[in-house]
């Protein structure tokens, strides 16, 4: 068989980073019982640009990350027209890390949040709700068919 | 805290039936060397109600499945308007089973399928292509804000 995967370049770069940008929701991969589980989070970037989230101590994925922070994450979302499946695509792997409440960067980061979040004010200061960076180790993107590519943090400049 | 669950009930059934029939692709989390690792698929269902997919052996996914089958599928895709959070999305947890090439009920399940997705004829018959079932065990519908539910596969008609 053919391997899919194409070596790297700055177009898949690109395309990759893009998405991390563009998108607000990503779908978010934890284990439960040691099985996977798979929901939809918000998704914005820290300042320094990898991607983190707001999660509510209520949800299930926030008690399983806090149990085992290794996860995925799936950025990028079909548009109405079109296969979907020719959409491009970005899987992280990443470990989590919560943000305290007396973190002395929690600040800037939910500042930083709420411009591309606004609506998350209303609930931003609720005690249940915490921030949670995700660390990526690695990542693949599919730009489509046939445009496969494995990247590293680097690629995404993380 | 509150629990964020509420009883299940018959509107919560139909809205999870709905987006298992209207949406056709879904982001489907395996286990890659004891990780989660979510990535997207196409989604359809076989005749008899259940969530099937047409997969690559090429695909990482693909090899996940065969060396561990349990998975989980989140269905719903976030609207261009509004709060993508808002959107109702569907969390299956499940197994998945490989239909053989030569197994009698293929054929008719290939015929459903490309009623939903025409354009997979293009590929539907290469010797990579394979179709999954997807056996569900549980799932969880969140409904938007404060509408978080429990479904049985009975809840699903499964």
């Amino acid at each position: 068989m053919t391997d899919p995967i194409r070596p790297t370049d700055d177009e898949a770069r690109a395309l990759a980073r893009r998405l991390l940008q563009e998108e607000t929701t990503a779908a978010l991969a934890v284990l439960r019982g040691g099985a996977p589980f798979v929901t939809r989070i918000a998704l914005g970037l820290a300042p320094e640009g990898g991607p983190i989230s707001l999660v509510s101590d209520l949800a299930a994925h926030t008690q399983a990350l806090r149990a085992d922070p290794v996860c995925s994450l799936l950025v990028g979302t079909p548009g109405e027209r079109g296969d979907p499946l020719t959409h491009p695509r970005l899987t992280l792997q990443a470990g989590a890390e919560f943000v305290g409440r007396d973190d002395p960067g929690r600040e800037a980061l939910a500042a930083h949040y709420l411009r591309g979040h606004p609506k998350a004010k209303l609930y931003i200061g609720f005690a249940d709700f915490h921030f949670v960076c995700f660390r990526v180790t690695g990542a693949f993107l599919n730009g489509g068919f046939g445009r496969a590519f494995n990247l590293t943090p680097a690629d995404l400049s993380l």
